[in-house]
C-alpha cells in the first residue's frame, strides 16, 4: 500500500493541530496515508477533541489522510514508517511540580535542563525506551522522531540503550526558531538562511550564520550585542545579554543559554513568577485549557492562530521537513539531535549532539565541526555529563547516582540543596518513577 | 662541573626553607651544587632573610650546597638544570584583593579557580612566559618546575606558548596531600600508598587508591562518606560532604571540589571570614609576617615547625622528589601537571592535565586513563575552558575575552556580576596587567 | 567589477578545452569574467595553441569570458577568485621516467601512489607551495583548486605548510567517475546517484551508494562481484576482481585499489606495456601530440571529442561544479580532498582526506564518517603515512627520509630495491629537485 | 590457603621447564603453591615427560611448589590466580603447513603475521575464547596470560569477545629480547636498560632507548645502521638493514619488521629453506624431538641449556616478572599486549597494542605515547586491520571475510594468490576450523 504511515504517541497534545497542518501543507511531497494518534487513558478526552479537529482539518484541505485514534500503541505501531513521540509523563501537573518545588527552595526549576528537567528525564526516559522496545517488535525499521523533552537526553538514552539500528532523531524548535529570527531580522525568507549549529539540545550554538550564502556571523553577533537581535523562543525570559560577553563569544548562543550565563537574573524573574503562581507550567496549563476549548468548536477546521502563543512554534515545520527529507532522501541540511560519531571533537562518538546534518533516507549525517570554540566546550560537556548521569539514575533507580546528577547540574548551587530538591521531587513524582521502587520501599 | 644547579624564582618566599630542607635531606641522591634564589626589588628584604637562613641550614647540615642570591634572573639562569618558579605577582596584597573584591559582591573569590584565581592567572601567565623566554635563551635544556598558582593554567600556557621542547612541569601539593591523608588514615607509611590521579590542577580526582597494592578505593569512599576521612589541605574550609554524593561519585574528590559541589556552604564560610577581615589572604599575610620574624633569628638553622601552618605542606617533598626522579631517571610514579597527549580521552592532546605520570629523565609520561568517569568529565572540561579562555585574555589583553572567561567560571553566577567583578579587579590590578594597556587607555 | 576571475596554472595543458567548455556551459550560474591561462616558458607553444582554441570556443558560444595568457603567474594572480593548478613539473618526459625506471627493476611505477608517484610528489609539492605563497601575497582570499597529481599529497602539503586560511581543495575525477559509472549501470541520470565517499585520493571507497534515495550498495557490490559493474577510469588496467573479495569487502573500491589488492596482475600488465614502449606515459605523450595537432585547426571551436580518450574525463565537470557551488554557496554534496577535522576517526584532524562534503561559500565541510570499515582502515593509513613522509622528504631534501617513504610504499617490495629506485629516480629528476641540492653535492 | 595457584594450558610444551625455572628463581617474591600443567590427549606423553622433569627441578631446588597434571582444564581452573596459555592448535605439523603451503606458491608463510599466521589465528582464537569462557565460570578473577601466537591477535580477540573484566595480557619475548640485546651491546645489566615500546605484537618499535637513564636512541640507531647492533630474535633470518633506512626511521624496529621492509630478501631466504625441507617449523620439530629426549633423562633436574636454541628465549623471564609484578603490585614498567585505551592516538581505544605499561595489581596501565611516528603508523594500522579482520573470520567462519583478511595482509601480493593460499590452507586445517563447517559443507 502506498503512502506513509505515521504514529504520534501523545497524540492528544495541543500541538497536534500544528503537525496535522504541516502534513496537509506538504501532502504533495509527503503523502501521509494514515496518521495514528495514540494517547493514554488519562488523555482520552483531549485525544477525542484533537482527533476530531484533525479530521475536520483534513477534510477541509481535501487530502486523503486517514486519522486513527487508539489508547493502545501496540495496535497503532505495525507498519509504521515514522513514530513521533510528544508525551508528557505526569501531564502538566508534573511539570508544575518540576518548576515550583525547586523555586520553593530558591532554585531554578527549568523544565528541561535544571532540577525540574532532570525529573522530566527520570520520568520520560524509561517510557520512551519501552516505546522503542515495542517499535523493535512491531515496526523495527520505523524512524522514532522524538519531540518529548528533554529531547537530547531522550535521544542519548535511545542511542545507548535502544534499538541496535539507532533509528532515532531528537527534534527541537530552538534551532529552527533561531533561523526564523535571523530571516526576520534580515527581512528575507527562511530558505535563504543557514546556520551551522553545534552543541546539545537547549545548549546549541550557531557557529556560523549565512544569509544568501554570505557569512554574516559577525553582523548577527554585533546586532545581538546591541540588543537589536534576539533568537530566543518566546517561552524564555527576556533578560538582556551583556554586550561585551556576546562579542567576546563571537558565536550565537541560544535562548536557553541565559540560564547558564545570566543565572542570577533568570532566577529572579522565575522567583517573581513563582510567587504570583505564574510559573511557565501554570501559564501553559491555562493556555492549554483555553486551546482545548477552542479545539472543541465544531466549526474550527484549521489550526487556530492562538496556538502560536503556546510556545512550540515551528515544531511542526521542524518535524515535517525532517520526515519529508528522510522520506525523499533530500540531502538537505537540518539541525537535529543524533549520534555524534566524531563530528564534534571531544564528545564521545556514541553520544547524542544537536548539530547540522545532511538528511538522507538513511537518516541524519552530521556535518563535521571539529573542536567547539574553547569558551563553550566546557559547558556543553558539563550538560552532557548531567544528561548521561541522569539517564543512569533513570534506568537504575539509584538514589546516590541521582544525587550526583542533581549536584553536577550547573543550576543547582550545592549538593545539600540538591539533596533537598531530590528528596521532595522523588516524593512528588513517586508514581511515575517505578525504577526507584527499591528506594521508596527502603525509606 | 658536577652537581645540579637549581634556580628558584621567587626565592624570597616563606616556602624556601622547605625547599632547602628537601635538598639537604636528599643530598645523597640529588647533589645540588648551586641554589640560586632570585627575587625582585620589592622582595629584597625577604630574600636576604631567607637566604641567610638557607645558608645557616646548609652549614648546619654540612652539605656543600652554595646559596646564591640575585635580583636579576638573567644572571642566575645560565647553566641551570632546573628552574623553579614560586612567584606571586603583586604579592599578598594582590591576593587580598583577589579574594575581597568578589566577596564584597557576594561572590566567591577563590585565589586559584574563582574570579580571584582568574586574576592571579592574568597577572602570572605573562610573567612566567617571559621567564620561559629567558630560559630558552640562557639555559634552554633546563626543566621549568612551576609552583606558582594557578599551576595548571600556567602549565597550559607554557605548553602552548612557551619553548618548543615543552620542558615544563606544574606542581601542586594537593595530590601528595591526599596520599599523605590516606597513609595517615591507614596508619602506614606514605610509600605504601598509590593513587591514580586524573583531572586538572585543583580539580583532580583519585580514581583508584591502592594501599600496599590492594585497591581500597571503596573503603576510602565509604570512610569519606561517613566523614571519617578527609583528604583536603588545611587551607580549605571544612564543609562536610553529603554521604550519598560521595558514594554516588565512587571516586575521591580533592578538597577544592567543595567549591563546585558545596558552593553555597563554602561561600557562606568565606563571607563570614570576609566580614571579620580574615580571608585566607589576610590570615596568610599575618602568618608570613610572623614567619619572617622567626627566620631572622640568627640562631635558627633548621626549617621552623611553624611553617607547617602556612598551608603549603608537602610542596618541598613534591618538588624535591620530582627533581630527583628526573635527575635520576627513576621511573617512579608521581602526579604532576603535564601535557595530556591522549592520556585522558576527550581533553585536547596539547592541554595540561594533572595526572599520575612515570617520571624519567625525559620528564613525566602520563599513565593512560581513558575516559574520565562520566559524572566528573563535565566539570573538568568546564575548568579547562575557563583556563584556556583566561590565558587567551591574559595574552591578548582583550576585555571581551576576559568577560567570557569570567562568565564561564562556575563560581560566577551571572555575566552581569562577572562584569562588575571584572571591572573592579582590572582597576585594582592595573599595574600588573600591562597587556591590558589598550583597554585602560580607551576607557 | 562583477563576474569571477579564474587563474589556471598549467593553462597550456591539453585538458584546458574541457575546463573552458565547462565554464561556457555554466555561464548563467557562474559568470566567469576573466580566465587567465598561465604556463612556463617551455609550455609557451602549447599555451598559444590552447588559448587560441579557448578564444574560438568562447566566441562561438557567445559568452563574454576574457581569455588572457601569461608566462608570469604573478601578473595573473591579483584579484583572482579561484586559482586552479594543473601543472606537470618536468612534463610528460618526467612521467615516462617515473614509470619506466621502476618497471626496469621489475617494480610498479604508478604515477600517483607508487615509486613514480612519490617522485611526482617530490617535484610538485614545492612548486605548489610556492604558488600558494604567491597567492598569499597577491590574492590571499582566492581558493586554490588543485588538479595536479598526486592531488591528495599536494592538498596535505598545502594544508600543513601553506596559507593559514587553508583555502585549498584537491580534486580528482575518480569519485565523479564512479558516480557516472553507477548512473550508466542503472540507466539513470548522474544527478540521481549519490555515493558516500571516504578515504584518500586514489584510495577512496564508496561506503554507500544511493540511487534515487534508495541504498543500493549491496546491489552494486553484487554486480561488481559478478564482473557486471566496474567503476574504474579508463587509464587503469582492467584486471578482474575476485568475486568473493568484493563481497567480503561490502563497499565499493575505486579503480586504483587494484594496485594494492591485485598487485601481481597489475604489475604483469605494466611490465608487458613497458617492454613494448607503451607505458601509460608514452601512450599519453602520443595522444597529446595528436590532440595539439587537432587544437591547432583554426576551424575547431568546440572541445574535440578525441579528448575523452585522454583519460581525464569529468575533470571539467568536477572542477566547474565545485567552483560554482562555492561561488553560489550551494550546500550540495561533492567528494573532494580537504581537511579531515575528525570526520574520519583515527586519521589526524589536520590531514587531507577525500570525502563527501557539503560545499558552501566557506568551502567544503566533510560529512561525518566515523570509523572506516576495519578491513580498509589499514591501507588508507598506510598511504597517508607514505604521503606525509614523502612531503617531509620533498621539503627537507633528506635522503634518508626519502628512502623511508619509498620503503613504506606498499608497491615497493623491499628497501634494497627501494634504494635502487630512489638513486636512479633522484638522478633522473635532479633538475626538478632543488631541495635535494645538498644530497647531490655530497655524493 | 596462601600462595599462588597457576594453571598452564599447553603444559606439555617444551618451554615449560623455562617457566618452572622462573618460578623457582622467584620463589621468595612469588610463592607459587600449585602449578597445574594442562594438556590435551594428544599431548599426554609430552605432558608426562615435562611434568616429571618439573617435579625433579622443584625437588632439587627445595621449594614447596606442587606440580599437578590433568587432561581436563576444568579440573585445574577452580581457584587459579593466573592462567597461562601456551597452546599450539594442531601442533607443529600445523605450523609446517602454515609455512610450507604459502612458500609452495612463492609466498611468505610467516607463522605469526603472514598467511600462515592468519591460519594460526583462525585455529587459536576460538580455542582461547573457550578457555576464557571456562575461566569466567570457574575462576573469574584470574589473569589470563597468553603466550600463544599470534599473541596480539589473541589478546585483541579476548578483549573484544571475552570476559567483561578484560583480565588478559598478551606476552611476547621480542621486546624483552630487544632490551637484552641493548644491555649486551652496552655491556651492562638488563635492569639498567629501559625502552619505550609502542606498536603491535611482532610489529613493535622501540621509540626511545635509555641506558642508565640516558636517552641513547640515536646511538643505538647509528649502531644498527652500521650493522653493529641487531635486536632480533634468533629465529628470524638475519638480513641486513639498509643503513640510510634505519637512520631515516630514527627509532628501533623489531626483528619481524624485516618481513615488511625487506620482504624480497626474507622471501628468498625462506624459499631456500623450503626447498631444503628446513623451514623454521621443520627445524623446530627436530629440535623439540631432541629436547624431549633430554627431558626424559631421570637425572636431569635443571632446565637443560639446549633449550636456548629453541628460540623462545626470555619467555620465562617475561612471564614470571609480569606475574610477579601483578601479584606484588610492583608498579614497574614492562612491555605487554593490552588494551590501548587512548595511549596510542589513532588506534581504537578498545584494541590491543604492545606497549610499555606500568604493572599493578589491577594489571597493566599503558604509558601514554600520543601519535606514533608518521612513517610507521601506516604499517601498524595495516596489521591491526589484518588482525581484526582475521578475528572476524575466525569467529564467523565466513569465507569472504577470510579472503579479505588474506588479501590485506601485506605479505600477500594479490587476492588471486590469496585465494589459492586460502583454499589450500582451509583444506589442510579443516579439522581445526569447526567454525568454517558451513563453508566446508557447501563446497
Amino acid at each position: 500500500m502506498s503512502g506513509v504511515k505515521i504514529v504520534t504517541i501523545g497524540g492528544g497534545s495541543s500541538y497536534t493541530p500544528e503537525l496535522v497542518e504541516g502534513f496537509i501543507k506538504r501532502y504533495e511531497e509527503l503523502p501521509v496515508r494514515e496518521l495514528w494518534l495514540v494517547d493514554i487513558e488519562e488523555g482520552k478526552e483531549k485525544l477525542d477533541i484533537v482527533s476530531s479537529l484533525a479530521r475536520r482539518m483534513v477534510e477541509k484541505a481535501g487530502v486523503p489522510i486517514e486519522i486513527h485514534t487508539t489508547l493502545d500503541r501496540r495496535e497503532a505501531l505495525p507498519g509504521a514508517d515514522f513514530v513521533t513521540t510528544q508525551i508528557r509523563v505526569g501531564l502538566l501537573d508534573a511539570r508544575i511540580k518540576d518548576e515550583r518545588i525547586p523555586l520553593s527552595h530558591g532554585c531554578m526549576g527549568q523544565e528541561t535542563n535544571g532540577a525540574g528537567g532532570m525529573f522530566k528525564g527520570l520520568r520520560t526516559v524509561p517510557v520512551i525506551l519501552d516505546i522503542d522496545k515495542d517499535i523493535e517488535e512491531l515496526c523495527p525499521d520505523a524512524w522514532l522522531i522524538n519531540f518529548a523533552n528533554p529531547s537530547g537526553m531522550v535521544t542519548e538514552a535511545v542511542l545507548r540503550y535502544g534499538r541496535k539500528n539507532k533509528k532515532v532523531v531528537g527534534l527541537c524548535n530552538v534551532p529552527i526558531g533561531m533561523e526564523m529570527a535571523v530571516a526576520k531580522d534580515f527581512g528575507i525568507d527562511h530558505s535563504k538562511v543557514r546556520i551551522d549549529f553545534a552543541g546539545l539540545n537547549h545548549m546549541v550554538f550557531g557557529l556560523n550564520v549565512y544569509v544568501e550564502g554570505k557569512n554574516v556571523t559577525k553582523t548577527v553577533v554585533d546586532r545581538m550585542a546591541k540588543g537589536l537581535f534576539n533568537g530566543s523562543p518566546k517561552n524564555i525570559q527576556d533578560v538582556e545579554w551583556v554586550s561585551e560577553f556576546v562579542k567576546g563569544l563571537g558565536i550565537i548562543p541560544c535562548g536557553y543559554h541565559r540560564y547558564y550565563f545570566l543565572g542570577k537574573e533568570m532566577l529572579e524573574k522565575e522567583l517573581a513568577e513563582f510567587s504570583k503562581g505564574e510559573t511557565r507550567a501554570e501559564v501553559v496549563k491555562r493556555l492549554e485549557k483555553d486551546l482545548f476549548e477552542l479545539y472543541k468548536d465544531p466549526n474550527l477546521d484549521i489550526k487556530p492562530p492562538q496556538l502560536e502563543k503556546r510556545g512550540g512554534a515551528y515544531y511542526s515545520d521542524a518535524a515535517c521537513r525532517l520526515i519529508s527529507s528522510i522520506y525523499n532522501d533530500r540531502g538537505d541540511i537540518q539541525p537535529v539531535n543524533t549520534m555524534n560519531n566524531g563530528a564534534i571533537t571531544g564528545i564521545p562518538a556514541d553520544s547524542a549532539v544537536e548539530i547540522s546534518c545532511v538528511i538522507t533516507k538513511d537518516g541524519p549525517k552530521p556535518i563535521t565541526v571539529g573542536e567547539l570554540p574553547v569558551a563553550v566546550n566546557g559547558i556543553v560537556q558539563q550538560i552532557k555529563s548531567f544528561e548521561r548521569t541522569t539517564i543512569e539514575a533513570a534506568l537504575t533507580g539509584d538514589y546516590n547516582t541521582a544525587l550526583v546528577a542533581m549536584t553536577i547540574n550547573p543550576l543547582v548551587p550545592s549538593q545539600t540543596i540538591g539533596k533537598v530538591l531530590l528528596d521532595e521531587l522523588l516524593e512528588a513524582h513517586k508514581k511515575y518513577l517505578p525504577n526507584f521502587k527499591e528506594y521508596f520501599e527502603s525509606r
